[in-house]
């Protein structure tokens, strides 16, 4: 995982994501400080409610997640941002759930969201 | 507009969008503070690139924004976030264009975001 997107994960905001379904783009966010890095390739988000995203991903959308700093050193200053493209599947079973569960008690699940590439936008 | 919207835009934070095309959804992102309201259910964002979402515009895509604070108050304490659903065009001249080139010279364009619906998610 590159560096800078740890750095943004330490600083607070919305990591904001879309799927999408027969009806158009959905879109649902959550907060850096959520997100757990799992690995090189992969990040872990606390599911509560998520019901339209899960059931879009089960249809086989894609997952595009931004997230991004001011604060965070960017090519042309401060304020960096990526845009992250992958797959992802929900768990309500398992290490990955039961490791996000102590962390967020009122979690549903676990997204796990493998990301295959990785784009710095500025 | 919700005043709880212009308390989040008070903070900085990426403010993420995403249209659709035939090849699937497109994300692209500006900061809280680079957006602008005008009246009462619109946006004005300065268009640095964009190219492929004003192409998705053109073709009739809906947009949708995602903003959010961690400061701002919610529904369950602090942290809160609207998911913004509407129409949008970008343009590059008129009285709104002007008004952006001032603040941002780099602009081609203003996209002018009309909400037709806004959410409060937390």
């Amino acid at each position: 995982m590159d560096p800078l997107i740890s750095e943004i994960l330490n600083t607070e905001g919305p990591a904001t994501f879309v799927t999408v379904g027969a009806d158009g783009p959905h879109m649902v966010a959550t907060w850096n400080s959520y997100l757990e890095e799992e690995g090189d390739d992969k990040l872990l988000i606390p599911v509560g409610g998520y019901h339209k995203t899960e059931a879009n991903l089960k249809a086989g959308s894609v997952l595009v997640m931004m997230i991004g700093s001011k604060k965070a050193p960017g090519k042309r200053g401060p304020g960096t941002g990526f845009r992250l493209t992958g797959s992802a599947e929900i768990k309500s079973s398992g290490e990955q759930y039961e490791l996000t569960k102590q962390r967020f008690p009122w979690a549903r699940g676990v997204l796990i969201f493998k990301i295959r590439q990785s784009e710095q936008l500025l």
